[in-house]
């Protein structure tokens, strides 16, 4: 292919201006900050891992992982999550701290292919591990604090669809003993939510009428804590019963957590990452076609490290959060340009010390104007006088203070 | 090589536990403040970036960056630093905002080699950049909003070595005229702080003694603004007195901001990134053989970008300014362990929900106990009853609060 225009980046990845960052830290901040209230510990990996260690036990395939070659000739990739690394942390930094850690993060992740969708190829992601509980508990902490954390982004209207790998492996042995190529497809067409193509799979497949309505009723299993009994009745597998009971469990949590209002049980619900196995969910905000957090569980992966141990979490799509809400923001912060000769130096900066130390401005800006940038100054104040905004050069300004001839001119 | 162990990550990169994650967001959000009371507004850059446009334009060299090749068979490379991302940006993004443009940022980069010699593939970079202004004023303003940054970060003893390119050059130029294979050798010499090489490769070649003793002394042309004077009679070439002249002025400036005592002048400095054109400068904490802060002006980097510009900046070497400053933390943070059993739950959640949401304790964690472990809490209660610590599981807390059997047992 040409070569890229010298001011192009890469297809997928984005600069974030100003006003873009100012939002993106305080919903990273706000997040972090309610994470760390319920006791979770942020902690940082590198960008690149061991493509034999972190790569592989990635929910990501293979062909979605960035990979390079350090000069060793290692394979290594750019994270594609954060739950494969924090689960090497507590295999081996953390090994000799006993369970249950609660850690969160807030970093980027890389994902190859959806470049060429108009995806993007690096994003952000703040979220939580819960990890050494396998208690329905344990479950419900993470959904609470995923709604308590939205809730701190500045999410307001959102629903959580909660599911169980369990229930639907279960429901789909009995329904298809040993038959497991069609129920990859079955959870395939789930996955995808393409109902329709779940339905004629299972007109295709040699079933009674009976299951086949029970199959195809689970597509319409969404709803409060009446669905967990409902659905204790679909299955007598061991598996899909004790899976509809962890999630009877996790619904009372959720009320003891006064939350119940966003969640909704949904048995088609099975998570898109390949490690998960138990519970999974994810937040969908209202009038939005994608999910803005998912999470679930995950038991084992930690045993591919070397510790095993049940674990769960979440993580927040904090690019697509961004794109959603309004600015936050200081709207009356005040910003001073502080315009200067030789003779009135150092009063100006004495001026601009004395102004960012005491907080009183959110923003200090000196500049050196000679005699015949004044005129220019002047007539930028002028313009301002009427909207108390003086737009000077690229930058907007709410005060102009001017320091020439040697003493103070003019506050 | 053999394929590395499950719990390993690749050499020169690092992960960093709460307690490190702690004292460097101190760090990273003082210093931003620090650099927004300034007037500069942060951005972020994507981690990858083309290897032809960023990539080459890059002070790092070729070997020492790391590469990778998108889907399309494009070579792209991880950062190497922020100022070359920042002048991509500014020339394309930023194009009709007009000069000058502070900018600051907080981003990890990335270096290929260094980690055979046990340094960091790795590390975080706080800095600024300032576009579109050629007056030693400007270069002031970043010298003396490095040495505030510095004080945000926790560092209190440092000095700051200030050089400048253009000196140096025209010294060389003068004594050696046409000899750029000398030159080049003579100023890696004064790069690598090699004075014994330095003079020895002087007395190898063809210079009247005068001159020779003129190039010796340099290497003590350290000091206050008396240096300034000393250097404009070193040199009659033009290129070197306007560069003392832009030195002298910058102190001046320098002055005027009240920071003089951090700062000396050192004419052998040259600053180990190819684009610099003007004054250099390095920080050197009390005590430290690296620097902890280096900038300087690149007037030709920005035309690479098809913008031409002057520019100014400095990057701070937040990796290792973590490692020199003491934790800084919240000594007095109540963290508190409410536990409970399936009776207690929701009188448990709604204490921890009114602890969280007032602010009181730092962290609020909650934890069911089944009859069992009620023991081993009633333990670690009485093993802690002394310094008010209870260390139960892997975590420390201050405070414990336990609703067991339908009503709050006890607060």
């Amino acid at each position: 292919m040409s070569k890229p225009k010298v001011f192009e980046k890469p297809i997928g990845v984005k600069d974030y201006l100003p006003h873009a960052v100012t939002k993106l830290r305080q919903i990273e901040n706000q997040v972090l900050a309610c994470m760390g209230s319920w006791g979770y510990e942020q902690i940082m990996t590198p960008t690149m891992e061991y493509y034999d260690t972190v790569g592989v036990a990635s929910s990501t395939s293979d062909q979605k992982l960035f990979k390079l070659l350090n000069n060793r000739g290692t394979t290594l990739v750019l994270r594609s999550d954060m739950t494969a690394p924090i689960a090497r942390v507590v295999a081996s930094v953390l090994k000799d701290v006993q369970f249950p850690i609660r850690l969160s993060y807030h970093a980027s992740v890389f994902r190859a292919i959806e470049e060429e969708a108009g995806r993007e190829a690096e994003f952000f992601q703040t979220g939580v591990e819960l990890v050494g509980d396998a208690s329905p508990d344990a479950d419900a902490e993470v959904v609470a604090l995923a709604i308590a954390s939205l809730k701190a982004a500045g999410v307001s209207r959102f629903k959580i669809a909660i599911g169980h790998v369990g229930f639907l492996n279960g429901l789909f042995e009995e329904a298809l003993p040993g038959e497991h190529e069609a129920q990859e497809e079955l959870k395939a067409f789930l996955l995808g939510r393409d109902y329709v193509g779940y339905r004629e799979r299972l007109r295709s497949l040699t079933l009674s009428d009976a299951m086949r309505s029970e199959l195809e009723g689970i597509t319409r299993l969404r709803g409060g804590q009446e669905i967990c009994s409902q659905a204790l009745a679909l299955s007598l597998d061991a598996t899909a019963q004790a899976s509809i009971r962890h999630l009877c469990e996790m619904w009372d949590a959720l009320a003891a957590h006064g939350v119940c209002e966003h969640v909704l049980i949904d048995l088609t619900m099975i998570g898109d990452f390949k490690y998960y196995t138990g519970m999974t969910f994810e937040a969908y905000a209202a009038d939005l076609g994608f999910p803005v957090a998912s999470g679930g569980r995950y038991d084992n992966l930690l045993q591919q490290f070397g510790r095993p141990a049940p674990a769960t979490g979440f993580a927040l799509k904090t690019t697509r959060i961004l794109e959603l809400i309004g600015a936050g923001g200081e709207p009356n912060a005040e910003r001073v340009l502080i315009a200067y000769d030789a003779d009135g130096r150092a009063a100006a900066f004495d001026k601009a010390r004395t102004l960012r130390e005491s907080g009183t401005a959110a923003a200090v800006v000196t500049e050196r104007v000679d005699a015949d940038a004044r005129q220019a100054l002047r007539e930028a104040e002028t313009a301002g006088a009427n909207d108390g905004e003086l737009r000077y050069k690229g930058a907007a300004f709410t005060k102009l203070l001017t320091y020439f001839g040697g003493s103070r001119e003019r506050e």
